[in-house]
C-alpha cells in the first residue's frame, strides 16, 4: 500500500467480518439488470440496487458497522457526525437499531428528503454552514457537550470495511465481473468496493466516477498527493467532501482510474434510469451511469458491475 | 364456472403453457419487500415488480402469449388492438421480438411515454376519441384494410392465460401467500392471476382493487350481472376499460372481493411506494397499495402478494 505507512489498510477478512457483523441491521440488496440500458451501451450491465438499502443508501453498511463496534461506554455517550444527509441518516437509523444516541450535524441547505429522516429516525440534529469549516466546528462543540464517539462519514476503517460489504455482496451476487464502477466523494464507497473486488477478482477493473465540479479524486490522483477541494459544487450532492488520508491512499493502491461527468450528464442519466429501469436513484448515483452514456468508460461486450448508491430524492423538486 | 358456459374456462394447465411459450420474450421480474410499508401496515407485503417488465408493464406476458399462438397466415397479415396505452406497447414490442406487423388504435389523450413506446416499438399508430365506440370504429377499418388479426385487451383466452403467469410465478417465489392483490381495469391481469392463484393454493383470498371513478368490476360482482361502465373518469388511465364477459365469468367465480379508492388515495399511495420503495409505479399500479394503506383491505399479519403493474409514467407531468 503507497501513502501514509501509518494507516493500517483495511483487508478482505475485516470486510467480511463486517458482512457478517452488518447482517441483522442491513439488507442483501438485489442486482437489477436493464436490457434497454444493455442496448444502449453493448455492455452488460449489472446494477447492486443499493437505493434499495436500509435509509435509501449504501451508508447504512459502513454506519452499521462503526456502531456495532462500540464499547459499552461510548455505547453510553452516543455518536455523532457530520453530514449532508445519507451518512447521517444511516448512522441515526444504527445508532437506533443497537440503542444508541445520535448527534448530527447538516447543513440547512440539506434536501428536504435527507432532514426528514435524519429527524424521523430520531437523532438530535445540529445545523451548520455548507462547508468543511463549518461541519467541524459544530461538530467539536457537540462533542465537547455529550461526549459523544464521533464516527467520520468515510475516513474510518471501521466505515471503508462496511461500504466494502456491497461490492463483497456483488461479487457473490455475479462473481464474473469485468469491471467495478462506483460513484466517489469522500471515497469511502470507492475505497472498501475496491478493496473488496481486487482481493476476490485481481483482473477486475476499479473505475470511480466524479462531478466534473467536485473532482478532487481525479485531480489528487493525477498529481499522486491528496490536493484540496476548492468550492466543489454540483447536483450530486453527496459526492461533495473531499477524500481523506485514508480513503485516498486506499484508491492510489486499488482504484485503476477516475473519471468525472458533468451535471447535465448526470441528470440526463438519472432520468434514463428512471425512465427505462423504474428505479429512483438520486444524482450522487447516477455519475455512474452517465460515465458509462458518455463514453467515459468503455463497457461493450463487458460484464459491468454498478454500485446504484442511493435514492434519496425530493420528489417535489426533480432536476429536470 | 358461473357465468356463459359458451366460454371455454382457462385453466392452469393454460397458464402454465403460456409462461413455457412466453419465457424468451419476458423478464421473471423479481419480488420486493419493503420493511418501512410492512411497518406501516403492519402485514408481509411481497410486491411482483412488473412495472420491471418489459414495456414496462404485465402486458407483455398476455401480448407474448397471443402473439406465439398466431398460425403462419396471420403472422402475415400482423395484429392489431385498441389500447390506452400499456397493452398497444406490449403488442407492438411482442410483435417485433416475433417478426409480427401491429397495428395500434389509441386514444390522442394518451400519456405522451405511452405513445412513444408503441411509436418506438415500430406499432403503426391510429388515432381515435378516448371512447370506446370510437376506439372500436376505428379498429374495424384497420382490421378490413388490412386483415390484421384482433387481439383484444383482455377480452381473450391467449391474454388471460398470459397475464396468469405474473401470478404463476409469484407463487413460485413466494409460496405460501394468504392475499393476493390486483388492480381490475378490463380484468384480464386479475382473471388470470385469480385462476393460477386458487388453483395453486386454494386457501388464499384474491382481491381487486380499482379506482371509485372506473368502479364497474365491483358494481357488477354485486349485481350479479355485467353492468356498463358509464363515462369512467381516474387518475389510473390504464384501469378504465369495462369488464368484458369472459374476465366478468372469470372474475365471478374466483375472486372474493373488489375494493374501489380514490384519485387522492391513489396518488398518496404512488408517491409512498416511489419514496419509500425506491421504485417507479404508475397510478394504475398504485391502487392495490392505495387500498391496504386506506384499510379496504387487512393485511395484518398475513402474507400478502401484491402485482405492481406497470411504471409507465410521464415524468414532466406528475401528479403531486
Amino acid at each position: 500500500m503507497t501513502g501514509d505507512p501509518s494507516l493500517r489498510a483495511v483487508s478482505l477478512a475485516d470486510i467480511q467480518a463486517a458482512a457478517a457483523r452488518i447482517a441483522p441491521f442491513v439488507h442483501r440488496t438485489p442486482v437489477l439488470t436493464c436490457a434497454a440500458l444493455d442496448a444502449m451501451t453493448g455492455g452488460h450491465l449489472y446494477f447492486k440496487c443499493e437505493n434499495f438499502q436500509k435509509a435509501g443508501a449504501f451508508k447504512m453498511r459502513g454506519a452499521a458497522n462503526a456502531v456495532a463496534q462500540l464499547d459499552d461506554a461510548s455505547r453510553l455517550r452516543g455518536v455523532a457526525t457530520h453530514s449532508s444527509g445519507n451518512h447521517g441518516a444511516a448512522l441515526a437509523l444504527a445508532a437506533r437499531l443497537m440503542g444508541v444516541k445520535a448527534h448530527v450535524v447538516m447543513p440547512a441547505n440539506a434536501p428536504q428528503v435527507k432532514k426528514q429522516a435524519v429527524a424521523g429516525y430520531g437523532a438530535e440534529i445540529t445545523w451548520c454552514e455548507p462547508a468543511l469549516d463549518s461541519r467541524e466546528k459544530h461538530l467539536d462543540s457537540v462533542v465537547k457537550r455529550t461526549g459523544a464517539a464521533i464516527i467520520h462519514p468515510y475516513n474510518d476503517d471501521r466505515i471503508i470495511a462496511g461500504q466494502g460489504t456491497a461490492a463483497l455482496e456483488l461479487f457473490q451476487q455475479i462473481p464474473d465481473l469485468d469491471l467495478l464502477v462506483t460513484p466517489v466523494g469522500g471515497g469511502g464507497l470507492i475505497s472498501g468496493c475496491a478493496i473488496a473486488a481486487k482481493s476476490l477478482r485481481p483482473s477486475v477493473r476499479v473505475i470511480g466516477v466524479e462531478p466534473e465540479g467536485a473532482d478532487d479524486a481525479r485531480r489528487s490522483l493525477a498529481a499522486g498527493a491528496l490536493l484540496p477541494a476548492a468550492a466543489p459544487a454540483s447536483i450530486a450532492d453527496g459526492l461533495l467532501a473531499p477524500l481523506g488520508p485514508r480513503t485516498f491512499a486506499v484508491i492510489r493502491h486499488f482504484v485503476d482510474e477516475i473519471v468525472a461527468v458533468s451535471d447535465a450528464a448526470i441528470v440526463r442519466a438519472m432520468r434514463i434510469v428512471w425512465e427505462r429501469m423504474k428505479v429512483i436513484i438520486e444524482p450522487s448515483a447516477a455519475v455512474t451511469v452517465a460515465a458509462i452514456l458518455e463514453d467515459r468508460i468503455d463497457t461493450r461486450n463487458r460484464r459491468c458491475g454498478i454500485i446504484l448508491s442511493g435514492g434519496n430524492v425530493d420528489l417535489d423538486r426533480l432536476a429536470w
